[in-house]
């Protein structure tokens, strides 16, 4: 049990720094929003977070939802935070303004996600993912289905879901079963979903079921799969929800963390079939979900970030109180000194750092339409954070020691939550081959040479700080260098079939820290000018100089390792006899 | 829930090729023991293991032991099992035969040990645990002491347990209030103790608790800690447990795993105070603990490779039976022909059998009497093996995608078990300041040098095979070249009263992968020679060349970073700002 408290100085200088907020608001023809009301819209949503959505983290992860007579009942408390949530506006902020929308820009919706993320992973997974359904039908809907669904969507009354996966059909989407036949104007559907997130709840009148599945004729593979809206009350005349539809949650999942987050086994059509409506065209529901996957994984990445942030906050807090070392006066003194203590936050710190950078950046690129970039830096976000973020929150139990292990001190909580994040959403490994695959290879590496060639902008404006930077540059550097020759290896082996799945997840790493030691390169450079023109706090200024250095020093230098794994290639793993 | 099977080939091969067992035991006059007897006691061992043992592991982790009438009563099932081991003379192989003991060689014992480790590693504890308390007791007991405990203990008909721990005094034992008073023959022992593992139970008749206390008279700090005995129940005139101590556990701690081994809040003396016996000399308590601390920190080093090998055996079955690829004709294929999958599990396979030749080359080293050696090796064994064991059931849930995150499967439960090692018997930063310092600087680098030069050697001879391994010579003769430039760096600083424990955790885990590499490459050579000569299974030795060779290419170039991050030294730290 620890409180948060969300950073809001470092959002701002992400958004300010390194996104430059304003010039985006200017350049999406949004004049009326600035810096200054992004600080008040974050400020508000943090006290959200910190006072009411917070709080009920421990609970929900002692207290699970259960399936009752009326379905699934959430955790107490999760509805009236969900209809705060909503009646402050928070659920419609970057949808669109036709639908009742707010249209911000992506990158302050995402600033603000990191709150509800940071203080609820399981209760923010619910929005999060109902935001994936209203994309769906906000670009493939018909205008009724739009009309008939979106305002309720994006407004909060209604959640929604996404249902893909099948006990078959995990990763493999061409293994899905579900059936859709056709009956007048809508379909019946039939079958079982698993892992369905926030399948079911108390929270909200409706909730709106978007399903992948397949309609008679439909051919073989992922080429005959199909999007269904599938509400769980069927709307009347008025568009009102009113008949209960034939989609139920069966059972719940035992999980490893984001136990306040209910994980359903949904069935459909256990009683003639459940009535769904065709998003677009038949057929085509695998690359509607494509459509949204940017969104949805950089939303993850997000979550990593969120989660590594509220174990730092209570690693720190722990630090600075825990008196353990005892001097040679027999006065005590707390953890926080011990070099090894001061590493540890150290890597929490600027790791969470780097991340905000990174994610922060990356939904920018959303905003600026600049799609080569969003498809490249969207494996890395949700890759490489997930991955460094079971690293943060095991090292937030590190830092308390034994009583990290006892579940009371909620460390743990953090560190099992974190779990789920490598693999929701695509795990590492299909993050990994979409980076080397379908974002490099195909485009023979026309976009990472792009990205290298700012990196390399921006790196040799730091080698010239000097000072204290001095290694940090030469860390930079090489990293660089190892990010081309990375590149050129993978382009140079791609006759190999198995080369690009052996070294994906070195190739992604690095990039990661590549990407995430770019950013904080950048970070210092503001942080120092700023401090040279005597603008901002200087207590944060130098706070990010030091923070910039360390993770140079200390989390760049494994770009070295992975490139010199990529280097080794398919043979071992070929040839592996287990 | 998951069968295990003792990797009976994998310990042969460490055993006969890498420690030299025969040889062993002869230098050690026990000429009617050999490597076919030691087989023959794995074999058993490993039956009893997968048959009574391993079944309890989910039991234990769902039915966690509870606080009741008769005090804490363990997990059904587990009493019968514990019985069993007893029975089966377990409890006895390595102690002292003039107290019942089979005086069989350390290496051995450990091997056997890691079956029932792997087995349950809650379980296991409870044994593993006593023999701190035996050899406390058999090092600095009296021949009263001995008499009366010795023999009851090292049967396994009573249990031990070490209590160290209390709320204001982890880490810092200088902070420790327990009091003994001193009261006709014995003391009366006043105080609370925390993180009592197995500090009650009814497996057997009496437990014996090692407790450290301060005499009134004691110098503060560590310098006025004693010893003592306080047994469950106190003994008779015939040496039988009669009249019950005044020393009782009065809660349970809720933890994140090994929730079948009971982790006790020990209360002394809230009626009048317990008796208790001094063991030794008075003020000499810390001292004792430290002559105990080799074996208890290989046996937690070796409990993580214990809990690597569970999950990788059960992520390896999950990997060939999870159809979830899809061929072009249709056909479905099991994920282990996914090259990142086969990646994982070889790093779970590769890291295994490093861990298991580092563990029991290390144990050798105690049979051997190699003090300086031993002394060296163990903060490696408990801190890079526990470290890396992280990593291992961090993959093993990773290979299983979404059902790795349901309890239900299983593989979490490795996951949550292995976080609490890199934690107890020291944390992993202990381990580091522990080589860095009292292992390093203190002898002037002498002891690292000397296992430096011996791996030389082997590098060298290594280097000769070429072919398939000559990029795995290429990688483990830098990762040498590192371990000579961190070592060197360490000593040029010694200056710098931070850098040490800045650089440790880094230094330590370079050495981990160093010596990991090294005992992989010696693995690698003993097999081809082995291979050439028509010797030995012909498929276990190509394995072990496969995974020799993915070793030093996928994980020994991790030297390379853990060095680059020494080089930065103390100075982002030093000046850290949270």
């Amino acid at each position: 049990m620890s409180d948060y408290r969300h950073p809001l100085a470092d959002a701002e200088f992400v958004l300010n720094e390194l996104v430059g907020f304003d010039d985006l608001c200017e350049s999406l023809g949004q004049e009326d929003l600035n810096a200054e009301m992004a600080s008040v819209i974050l400020t508000e949503a943090g006290k959200l977070g910190s006072d009411v959505i917070a709080p009920l983290n421990t609970v929900g992860d002692h207290q699970h939802p259960v399936l009752g007579e009326l379905g699934v009942e959430e955790t107490a408390g999760f509805s009236d935070a969900y209809q705060a949530y909503m009646e402050g506006g928070w659920a419609s902020l970057t949808s669109d303004e036709a639908f009742g929308g707010q249209n911000l820009p992506n990158v302050l919706g995402t600033a603000v996600n990191e709150i509800w993320q940071s203080a609820n992973l399981a209760f923010a997974l619910c929005p999060l993912l109902g935001q994936g359904a209203i994309e769906s039908i906000t670009h493939h809907g018909s205008d009724a289905l739009k009309q008939n669904y979106l305002p309720k969507m994006i407004s909060g009354e209604w959640t929604g879901t996404m249902n893909l996966t099948e006990p078959d059909a995990g990763t493999d989407l061409a293994a899905v079963k579900t059936r859709a036949i056709p009956n007048g104007d809508h379909y019946l559907i039939t079958g079982q979903k698993i892992f369905i997130t926030w399948g079911d709840h108390q929270m909200t009148e409706n909730i709106v079921h978007l399903v992948l599945a397949r309609l008679p004729d439909a051919p073989a593979g992922v080429k005959g799969i199909s999007l269904f809206v599938v509400p769980k009350f069927k709307l009347d005349a008025a568009g009102n929800p009113a008949e209960r539809n034939d989609a139920h949650c069966v059972s719940l999942e035992h999980k490893l963390g984001i136990h306040g987050s209910p994980t359903c086994v949904m069935s459909f059509g256990d009683n003639g079939g459940a009535e769904g409506y065709l998003v677009g065209e038949a057929n085509k529901g695998l690359a509607y979900m494509f459509t949204m996957m940017n969104h949805a994984r950089q939303g993850v990445g997000l979550q990593g970030l969120a989660v590594s942030e509220r174990s730092y906050q209570q690693a720190l807090e722990y630090a600075r109180e825990r008196l353990q070392g005892t001097r040679k006066d027999g006065s005590r003194f707390p953890i926080i000194e011990f070099p090894d203590v001061r590493r540890m936050l150290m890597q929490m710190k600027s790791g969470t750092e780097a991340m905000r950078a990174l994610c922060l950046t990356a939904a920018a690129e959303i905003d600026r339409g600049n799609q080569a970039r969003v498809e490249l830096l969207t494996p890395i976000v949700k890759g490489w954070v997930t991955e460094l973020a079971q690293e943060l929150t095991y090292l937030g139990i590190q830092i308390h020691g034994g009583m990290g292990f006892i579940e009371e001190t909620g460390s743990a909580q953090h560190y099992r939550d974190a779990r789920i994040l490598t693999i929701y959403e695509g795990t590492t490994g299909i993050q990994a081959l979409d980076l080397v695959g379908r974002k490099t290879l195909v485009n023979g590496g026309t976009h990472l040479a792009e990205l290298l060639e700012e990196i390399g902008a921006d790196v040799a404006e730091f080698s010239q700080l000097g000072g204290r930077f001095s290694l940090a540059a030469q860390r930079l550097t090489a990293a660089l260098d190892a990010g081309h020759q990375a590149r050129e290896w993978l382009l140079e082996n791609s006759g190999d079939p198995l080369s690009a799945g052996s070294v994906s997840v070195n190739f992604m790493m690095l990039f990661g820290y590549l990407c995430g030691g770019w950013l904080m390169a950048k970070s210092a450079m503001r942080a120092q000018a700023k401090l040279d023109a005597g603008e901002g706090d200087p207590e944060y200024m130098s706070a990010k100089l030091n923070s910039a250095q360390f993770f140079c020093e200390q989390l760049v230098p494994r770009t070295t390792a992975c490139l010199q794994v990529i280097e080794a290639g398919s043979e071992a793993i070929r040839d592996a006899q287990f």
